[in-house]
């Protein structure tokens, strides 16, 4: 019953005929979207990655044709000759609404049994089943759509960076285990028993390399790894869009990269973005939106009353700023009336995960103002923080006191939630700013030193390399950040070009030049030859797709995505393997340490 | 003494200066090739990826440049300010050679230790140096013009792919075992202790799976990994253009390639190619040049003689030919007088690597004919000898006579091995095949079963499926390579795209239903659900830029290769790994294999 393709070869896709093809021959091919038979005449739907045709077997046309067709199912593969003809009711649905194709033949490709999913794109199934049966979700107009502006954004990001003089230089994927940052995925080596490569987390170093190579501009689009325990929109093998630019500094870098984004947005969202994209330094967005990633798709600015209530007799106030903290609090204007006691209360759990202790609030309706804690505070107090927070009729504000991360994090976190609950955020509006002056170090208790931002290698702002020595965690970086409604879209920095200020950068991390040899030797060594300044940066590209689709899921943009297990439930990879090959590489699975 | 960039910008690359530019001031920023101090003129060679300009500090201009000039030295990197003037003494062998830069202002943005190589195309170091110093290495322009050709036959196909619909689908990198073929790189997950990932020896099975998507047409220029031991032009890492269509036959991917094909060679090498590109049988390939990758920019066809010697009383001859062999020769025509016997035992000490228990020869010259065979050979057979293989004045025949395997591998090597001996290959040309009709199976003597030539989904040739069960060494593979210039540069096949003709093939491979399961179980799941006639291909992109840019090593076409133990000198990867880390992956190193 399964018939060759012969000679036929299809004229047009199914998404593609008009009006205009109206009595013309074609041959279309794909998938029976589905099968209606109206006693003499059998209606199909048919298929491809461009949209749906309807296609009729009339009896009358071809009795072959019209017995073979009655026995086609759902996502039969087929193939048909036949006449576009206009349609009598038109469906104003589809493209292809105006015309339908009456079948003279009929080749049936291919057979299926019926899908474990419905090829819609609200089939409401689990992604379990969606991910087990990965070759027929992906059948799915939507997700066909994800990976067709996955494609296209890639091909916009690479005639750009040709354009501009970047060669697309390919970077190894088995490198050398990374000493600092993120797990690596490791390969044992065969040839080199007991020793093992490390799939690639960036190809920080690397690129850093080519422009000591004087290649002068590089970008990739490239597959990056990290082992770690995975997060919600995390993959454990992911993509970047990875650039380094030589006799630069952050202006060039940025102005590149705007120009870059314009391009994205205008091409696949026809949208034309203002450009110079504003910026705002780490401080202000911490100070004002508690996070370095602001969503600025609405307002909802953290404030510092720290100044009104450092000497308050409520403890949980003044306590806080005496102890270093800040007390600081959020105006969600004209909402008052959205936030029932209980509601509070589920806000007040969301941002104890956190770390905060706990969460008031103050609002202001037609009664006056009411809060749990006015009875804590003095008349004059209440009406300085009325002041500072311009609270008028209908506002509820909320306060955190706490260690300033503790309230960053917590209040940052609170205005995003609150947005959403409200359902205030423009879906089709994107929000950009570049964060810039981040701090160069942070402090990492667990090691008890400094570690690197960024990384090791992020240049210092020229005024404060003299505090490198003195007061490292004064030092801002020339890394910058480009923030989308809220989401981190890429980052990058100028490197340091000299080996001098790179050896005070080690031992500001703490590292002695062994260990700093150890750890960075080639790059080092690369670094005694004459080094351009450069700089660069890289994106999510998973995440931008993400953005431009309007995704919620990262698998969604992913062909053949993993769980958050880093298990495939298509593959099911990971798979055990044979004692062979574990003896092969000198290797044995050792399962003690989970006993 | 090392200063920052500040405000001072590129205007234009080092090789771009023309006379066009004589009298503008220009801003030029690169590495130092060389410095010459003439009394009151210094004259610097200043490179970037574009090329070099002269650059010239004069003492009465600006003494403070003139004095740090006199300081600078061979790879410092350098920002310079001057003015473009017509130089007196042109340059013919530079593009910039009509002018030099007067300067006005020079920073030195950083110094250099003397380079252990030197940055010019013939240098002569050991390649250990040139891989260990890669940074320097790559500052040759040979190797960035290698690098660059890399990227704009990437764009070339990148474009040609776009225009035709294919879509650009990233496949996953960490992937299952694969049964079958070249042994994988395993990586073990930290979260499934026990089981390993295998990074792709090619996308086959998942581009399979995006056909059944309904993708319709897919490509990718992607990393793949065969953990193998490595011959001279093999990479543990390599690149591969994959690409797959549905709806196809044999001749729609061959088309579309040839067209691809057509592009590169235009674009790259400034030539047209005739198209359609010739095509040669399998069979026809291994009969006239002894190998399926025939070098076809020379003659020295190989010719079947055993009907003349088969009833021989020479029993080299004859017993081979018993014995189910045969009996070869090719006649390298006119060439008689360029082998010596020290030639002609060097060349049959070559071909006994190839299995060949010796070589005969017959030459024709002016004192007639000569070969230490002719005493065992009737005057008949040395006459018909001579008309079947055209034996004239100045002709000598090497002949092997052995099975046919070793015949055709002696014989096809021999032809190379002499054509590269008499220098008579023409490095400019390029001579392509597609190569068809490839044997379904081979017979693997260690495993004494069949198994596939090329892949188990590949499609038999239409006419020979009635043969799989009954004489499955007489099937045709529906499969193609595109040789060029005796390199396999591309190969592909149209794909098996229903179940039971999937289910014959595995039965012919002497797979139980259970083990084919086991193996490729997703695929088979895949393929009850309508699969699309399919077909496709895959490129060493290594190899074809090779091809491009004239360069005999692999590594020479690739930024950061490995060695042939697989290591990489620069950064010296693979290494140890810490016992932490191992514990984390439930693994540990068992070197007792080794002892």
């Amino acid at each position: 019953m399964i018939e060759k393709l012969g000679n036929l070869r299809r004229t047009h896709m199914c998404g593609e005929l008009t009006k205009d093809n109206i009595n013309e021959q074609v041959v279309l091919m794909g998938w029976v979207q589905k099968r209606r038979n109206l006693g003499g005449l059998i209606f199909v739907d048919l298929r491809d990655i461009t949209g749906i045709s309807q296609i009729v077997f009339d009896n009358e046309i071809s009795v072959e044709s019209f017995e073979k067709a009655d026995a086609i199912r759902s996502e039969y593969v087929i193939a048909i000759k036949g006449k576009v003809v206009e349609r009598q009711s038109k469906n104003k649905e589809l493209a292809t609404g105006d015309i339908e194709v009456f079948v003279n033949e009929l080749k049936i490709l291919d057979k299926s049994e019926t899908p474990p999913i419905y090829i819609k794109d609200n089939d409401e199934v689990s992604e379990k089943m969606r991910l087990q049966y990965r070759f027929l979700d992906l059948r799915k107009s939507y997700m066909q759509n994800n990976i067709k502006i996955r494609h296209k954004t890639a091909k916009i990001v690479r005639n750009f960076f040709d354009e501009n003089n970047f060669l697309e230089i390919e970077t190894p994927v088995l490198n050398k285990p990374t000493p600092e940052g993120a797990r690596d995925y490791l390969v044992p080596s065969r040839v080199n028993p007991g020793k093992f490569y490390a799939l690639p987390q960036s190809p920080q170093l690397m690129k850093q390399l080519l422009m000591v190579s004087g290649m002068d501009r590089y970008y990739q689009i490239v597959k990056c790894f990290r082992d770690e325990d995975l997060r919600a929109n995390r993959q454990p093998e992911f993509t970047q869009i990875d650039a380094e630019m030589s006799f630069v500094d952050i202006d060039d870098v940025i102005s590149i990269n705007e120009k870059l984004i314009y391009k994205i947005f205008k091409e696949i969202k026809g949208i034309e973005i203002d450009l110079p994209i504003k910026r705002m330094k780490y401080d202000e967005a911490m100070e004002s939106y508690g996070s370095d990633k602001p969503d600025l798709r609405f307002e909802f600015k953290i404030k510092n009353i720290s100044n009104v209530v450092e000497n308050s007799e409520f403890k949980v106030f003044s306590g806080a700023i005496a102890s270093g903290g800040s007390v600081r609090a959020i105006n969600i204007k004209g909402y008052e009336n959205e936030f029932s006691r209980k509601k509070i209360s589920k806000l007040e759990k969301y941002i104890k995960t956190y770390g905060a202790k706990g969460l008031a609030w103050i609002k202001m309706n037609e009664e006056g103002i009411s809060s749990p804690i006015l009875k804590f505070l003095s008349e004059e107090e209440i009406g300085e923080i009325k002041q500072e927070l311009d609270i008028e009729k209908g506002d509820i504000v909320f306060i955190v006191a706490d260690k300033d991360k503790i309230v960053f994090d917590s209040l940052g976190h609170l205005r995003i939630e609150v947005a959403k609950t409200l359902d205030i955020i423009d879906e089709d509006i994107f929000e950009m700013v570049w964060i810039t002056d981040f701090p160069l170090f942070e402090y990492d208790e667990d090691e008890d030193r400094y570690v690197a931002k960024h990384h090791p290698f992020t240049h210092p702002v020229d005024e404060d390399i003299p505090l490198l020595e003195t007061e490292p965690e004064k030092v801002k970086a020339k890394a910058y950040d480009i923030v989308i409604n809220g989401d981190e879209i890429a980052g990058g920095s100028i490197r340091i070009n000299n080996t001098e200020l790179q050896q005070k950068m080690f031992r500001a991390l703490g590292f002695t030049e062994e260990e700093a040899w150890k750890k960075f030797g080639f790059l080092l060594e690369a670094f005694k030859y004459g080094v351009p300044p450069h700089g660069g940066i890289a994106y999510g590209f998973d995440r931008l797709v993400m953005l431009l689709t309007g995704m919620k899921n990262i698998r969604d943009v992913i062909a053949f995505p993993k769980t958050q297990n880093a298990t495939s439930l298509l593959t099911e990879a990971p798979t055990e393997i044979t004692e062979e090959q574990l003896k092969e590489l000198s290797i044995q699975v050792n399962m003690s340490e989970l006993k």
